[in-house]
């Protein structure tokens, strides 16, 4: 990974250096990261990118090369630029494990640390929790809808840059995609890769039937043979079934085909039958073309012949909803010894910040769904001996009571006292861990259109912490 | 840059091992890269991301990690891996200068390689040019709509990850901004770097007049201060202008205001005329919080007072498009010596590929400004002592003759028989090159909405031999 040490936005420094002309660069202050909104308008969020968060704050180091330049930009006192050559972080970092789905408003990651430190990671913390969680709720929408089917990523040529690709290859296989066509991706993450042949292919050949049998030649198992070049029904489909008797004579099995253009229901299900009717009934129909999971609910909807999907742009950029708006915002700072709560109030309901150091629990039913998350303050337990009234944080008259339950706390430390304290998973254990996470949540939390709001109230306590402040706030 | 020989898809591989078993490896072929539409329905597209190119051909070595790594997957002869371990590009490459704006289906990148070497490449090739070109292109737009006010890139928190960030502001520079606050993005390319200050600042003090006393204290010079995190008409502007008049006082001249939420056009007017009675009447008021071309245009129309603009998510990501389809096209391929025209065909006439090997001219009037683009066949050449007369592809009825005209060629070469030819530029100098560029093209071009279409044309020799080659297809 390259030292993104660098990779911040100049106010960070700028307010730094401040803090540090103050006297109050150590003063220990707690930042929340959350987001406000599922991706397009979904049901939950999958988090993703902590263990590229992990190895960004292990990496933390200004070089001569950093220094020199930022003394060049003229903004900064020598005190400081000597603080940046020996900086060390030495906070505290709180994250859910990678994979969990989350919503808004839950702080995903909680930092405290010195707020010298603390402010320096806020942007590259947001860009790789952002992008990565982005990407892993939209491939777990896309994999939702194509309803147990492979769904194969193959985006990276419109993919927003390398590591766009490189990253949001990960994140589509965590958030359950099957493979990815990006070679290095699978190298780096060491996750299956996939993909056969492209037109180019078939024009390279004087037919298409000769283009068939030279693929089939020279991967006579692995004959995925992509039909639509000319047309799939008159020149497609016979010549791959020509090619397919070839290699079944020669004591190999067909697999499959590829449709990458037209009515891909029409054309699915009239492969099928051409396909059965010359004795292939089992071999695979891939579709690609513009895919994301509204298209492949629609094509399911329509009674389409497909069983395994490629997803490409709208994938890899999440079309429909580019961003994750995750935010980094100050929730406590030390007055001497004691951590005191700070809100951010805003005009907009929504944008008004949950204060205090705060963790999350997620409540389980006796047969192990998640029925809503709870937002508390660090000191807070719940004993789960006793019923647990949860209530709306606006709509009060809304409760609910638990009684025969369970509880997991979700922040887990990934640094403490700047010492990392993660263990890294392999991708496709993330993957395993998301699947069966996925499972304790609810089928109506995860409609790809106007899903259930799944409930995320706030403590008692909290709940009155923040209407004090918002109270006492007034006027300013 | 990381080494990104494996950043592929696997299919290339597949094709180049199958390639190789069919003896066909070393076949010259032409392919190129175009695209099909203009993000955002623009009416041009600047094509970015050249250098990266160049760097990424540079670079390509398959080190014995990744040959291990082949090899492992089981798909490949020791013939193929023998070859990619001493793979090196000995083919020529054209492009257009970065910086120019290009129109659909015109060839903006051309290479002529063995089909060996020139497939391996295009998915990089298109990952690289096909993001910075989008990022740059909604750069341009902005700016545009902005009228000649500075424009910041703000994005690199909402980036698709870290290359999205760096390579996204690079691109954005080119496309017309006037900053950055992505701090790497700043050092790696020598451009402007911006950004004061964050409401965490705001909060961290006891109040508001505190905080911004105390970044005056650190930037007398550079007091650019945020004054909506309360409230800006009744708290923020009071206690800016109260800080104001401090440092004015003390000789330093104060910068500006920024606004980072509500009723930008409504706040800045006010806040334009409390600034003025306060004596402060030309200071900077910066607007950011959501911005794109149509809100910069719409804020401009509602006569708002800003003179600088932070656009941040919705232009590193071009939220409205966040892809540019760039393809990558087999034009032509050796048979023998002599090299072939190929067309790709398409049910859809807008898919069917410009067929040969070709080159793109730009035709200027007497007063230099672009009028119409031909494509060409490389051979071929414009006398500019005679009149030229060009054609609509489709309407061939739609003609334009050229009397007093001058030409230029687009594509340049990068690489000529594996030698890269290219010469690097300053950022700021690709700049300078789309500004005096971007006034060669009619403001009829470059409205936000609704941009009348450049005229791009063919030559009538390719145009006789595409309409050769789609009559013979006829069948296959």
């Amino acid at each position: 990974m390259k030292n993104l040490t660098l990779l911040t936005d100049l106010y960070q420094l700028t307010m730094m250096n401040g803090y540090l002309n103050e006297g109050i660069q150590d003063d220990i202050v707690v930042f929340d990261m959350f987001f406000r909104r599922n991706p397009s308008s979904g049901g939950y969020t999958i988090v993703c990118g902590i263990e590229q968060l992990v190895d960004y704050i292990n990496g933390i180091h200004f070089n001569p090369e950093d220094i020199k330049y930022l003394r060049e930009l003229g903004l900064f006192t020598p005190e400081f630029l000597d603080m940046l050559e020996n900086f060390e972080f030495t906070g505290d970092i709180y994250a859910v494990e990678e994979g969990t789905f989350m919503f808004p408003g839950e702080p995903i990651i909680r930092v405290k640390a010195p707020l010298f430190q603390a402010q320096l990671i806020e942007t590259t913390l947001l860009n790789i929790i952002n992008f990565q969680s982005l990407i892993a709720t939209k491939a777990s929408r896309v994999c939702h809808a194509a309803q147990g089917d492979p769904v194969l990523e193959f985006g990276l040529r419109r993919a927003q840059g390398p590591d766009a690709g490189i990253y949001g290859s990960r994140a589509a296989i965590i958030g359950g995609c099957n493979g990815t066509s990006n070679v290095l991706a699978g190298k780096m993450f060491d996750v299956p890769v996939a993909g056969t042949h492209a037109h180019s292919w078939i024009q390279k050949f004087d037919s298409e039937y000769d283009a068939f049998m030279a693929y089939a030649r020279s991967y006579p198992d692995k004959a995925m043979l992509l039909v639509d070049t000319y047309d799939v029904l008159s020149s497609g489909l016979p010549n791959a079934i020509k090619v397919f008797d070839e290699i079944t004579k020669q004591g190999h099995k067909p697999m499959g085909i590829r449709i990458d253009s037209g009515d891909l229901a029409y054309l699915s299900r009239m492969s099928r039958l051409m396909l059965s009717q010359a004795g292939y009934s089992d071999i695979s129909i891939t579709a690609s073309n513009d895919l994301d999971e509204y298209r492949v609910q629609e094509l399911k909807n329509m009674g389409c012949d497909i069983n395994s999907w490629g997803v490409g742009t709208k994938l890899i950029t999440s079309s429909d909803c580019p961003s994750l708006g995750g935010v980094y915002k100050l929730c406590a700072a030390s007055d001497g010894e004691k951590l005191v709560p700070k809100i951010k109030i805003s005009e907009d309901p929504e944008k008004i910040t949950n204060p205090g150091f705060k963790k999350v629990v997620r409540i389980f039913t006796g047969e192990g769904q998640a029925e809503a998350d709870l937002i508390m303050l660090e000191d807070e337990e719940i004993d789960t001996k006793k019923p647990l009234t949860i209530f709306h944080p606006v709509y009060n008259w809304k409760k609910k009571t638990f009684t025969n339950y369970s509880v997991r706390e979700l922040l887990k430390p990934l640094f403490v006292g700047g010492k990392c304290t993660y263990k890294k998973r392999r991708v496709m254990e993330i993957r395993d861990f998301v699947k069966s996470e996925m499972e304790t949540l609810g089928a109506h939390y995860k409609r790809i259109s106007s899903p259930e709001t799944y409930k995320v109230d706030l403590s008692n306590k909290l709940w009155l912490l923040k209407r004090q402040m918002l109270h006492d706030s007034k006027g300013e």
